[in-house]
């Protein structure tokens, strides 16, 4: 299975897998496709940087990339207590109502007082791509669009390419303009934040669109060789999988005793129409596992989701207490229309074998149709 | 390009075209694939007769089908009186506050007293299977899923097939327990009535529930070669295509001096971002072209769509104003998101050919990735 992208990124499938887990980023490196690990949950840059570390040291030598969240609009900026005072008491009492009829326990006494994810504020971002650019990293890729011009070039002076999503023809050609090297066209079906049109749709719109000035790599619903084949006939040089790794062994976030996740036990379980895209997440519209921690959001007495980075800060706490009450049915999780296909817990090489096998599989039972 | 389903139905192509258009149906069918029909229009029975004698001797022979709009649960029955009662003032206030907004002009004195679309009742999608029958037809597809048990069995008594289209995985199911011999899996980027769950998802998850148990055929989002190659790649033994005939030189309806409908203009004009789905034009949800009066149903002080079948009675006059205002700007037209493809109008078998040469050209290409 190769293409340009995996050529020119020196992997041998052309298979990008975003996670926010090392471990997972590593074995898909070691597995032979890029891992690419999301940085945005690193509030402090020095535990990013040690992280970094074990990556140089647990991917055989393999490349790998870091996914950074950085708006191409700098949005609301300032201190932690700045941004906390914008936020209205009437948000604040909907969590905390919403919390309270879920059954969802506060805090324990002693948990350490919780800063918020600050990734999604440039400045983080921005210490982000600073110790990034101290590893041996082969990407840099921003789930929010083009990150800022001054960004892209550092990044080229260190021969790192940059990567990102667009969810529209008018976002990949704004990209590609900023001179972004990778579109990652990311159809409906995604999780996280995400757009209207479809992958089947999208994917061939903006690989027309790019034409010869950037590698196009495929994202949203895909999980099988079939969906690769599917994403590589659309015309796209590779395929961005995020979701499909939540469910591996090798994932191990949110899971205190090191069995399965309250997050994980809900995945599993979910079929393909039990997400839903709403903008609860981070204020910009996010594909998410239906839960009834979204339902409630979804009520006509719910008030509107605040801007980026509010929602984030405003709901922080709220995903922590989320996360400890481990009740699969209050879960807060991105994740795309794949997860039906997520239905049991296997090693990231075996998941890679698989998708390779499937992939040839499918390439020549098409080739007899040609004939 | 032959798959089992082009076998199965005697076809070279297994290129579904649905089509209200007659003209079109028919090119499609004498180009290689399955022209079918659309019946919905057809209010009186003795028409849609005449109509398909025209296509018994304009298809050179080949086969082709209809598609009627039954849905698996009886709806409202009655009177056009009264299915008229049941519709609210409020409603009604609305619908003629909106066309005088939208400067839509009233229907001429003289114009013929509209009868409304009586297609989606039950007891006139069963005359439409009646008439049908009579005819060399090679399918009965239905628009709503699974048509009831008894147009099933008599459908197989004449040796014709019967297709339903799926939205979901569960309604795949029952459409196979049903007796329905063609499942179409119809992802979110399709127009008309259509699903939340994307093509790249919902064609391979259909394609492992139907198994050996009935075809599987991918809709929604499919107008290049490419698209039929990923389609294949999925899983699917064919494809159905349906807006993307509405820009051919054959279709006509619409037009009344023969040049460019104000539809057509507004399709041809039309991204893969202008459409919405919205149960304005049926009921149903389904999706649409995204115009002014699809926007003014999406406005806060708008009244919620009326169930089937009385949202279309309601709008079903509107329709014919808007239709003859030839306003490219107020348009009531189903479509899916592929209409930001449909950018020059071609005669059927020109977009055929295409379809089939880049099909050819995408099997090399990914063949090539394989090695």
């Amino acid at each position: 299975m190769r293409t340009t992208a995996s050529d020119r990124l020196g992997i041998e499938y052309p298979i990008f897998g975003f996670t926010p887990s090392e471990d997972v980023a590593a074995a898909i490196s070691r597995a032979g496709g890029l891992g690419v690990l999301g940085c945005v949950r690193f509030n402090d840059p020095a535990e990013l940087d040690r992280v970094l570390s074990w990556m140089d040291d647990n991917t055989d030598g393999k490349p790998y990339g870091v996914d950074i969240v950085m708006p191409a609009k700098v949005p609301t900026e300032g201190s932690q207590l700045d941004l906390e005072s914008m936020i209205p008491a009437e948000h604040r009492a909907f969590v905390d109502r919403t919390l309270a009829e879920l059954g969802v326990p506060p805090l324990a006494a002693d948990a350490e007082q919780a800063a918020g994810v600050l990734g999604w504020l440039h400045s983080v971002a921005r210490s982000h791509v600073d110790v990034a650019l101290q590893h041996r990293i082969s990407l840099i890729a921003n789930a929010l669009g083009s990150p800022p011009v001054d960004v892209i070039d550092r990044a080229h002076r260190d021969q790192v390419p940059v990567a990102a999503l667009a969810g529209a023809v008018g976002h990949a050609r704004s990209h590609i303009a900023d001179g972004v090297d990778i579109v990652i066209a990311q159809g409906h079906e995604a999780g996280g934040h995400t757009g209207e049109i479809g992958s089947m749709v999208l994917v061939p719109e903006i690989v027309d669109a790019v034409g010869d000035d950037g590698l196009v790599l495929a994202a949203g619903g895909i999980g099988s060789g079939r969906q690769i084949a599917a994403a590589l006939a659309l015309g796209a040089s590779g395929v961005w999988m995020g979701s499909y790794w939540l469910t591996t062994s090798e994932y191990r976030l949110g899971s205190a005793a090191g069995g399965l996740s309250s997050t994980q036990r809900a995945l599993l379980a979910a079929t393909s129409a039990d997400t839903v895209r709403t903008r609860i997440y981070s204020g910009k519209p996010a594909r998410l596992l239906k839960t009834k921690w979204t339902q409630a959001w979804a009520q006509p007495d719910a008030p509107d989701p605040l801007p980026m980075p509010l929602q984030n800060i405003l709901v922080s706490e709220a995903h922590r207490r989320i996360a400890e009450s481990a009740d699969p049915e209050v879960v807060a999780m991105p994740v795309g229309q794949i997860v039906g296909r997520m239905n049991e817990v296997r090693p990231v090489a075996d998941v890679m074998a698989d998708l390779v096998a499937e992939f040839d599989a499918t390439v020549d039972r098409i080739g007899a149709v040609r004939t």
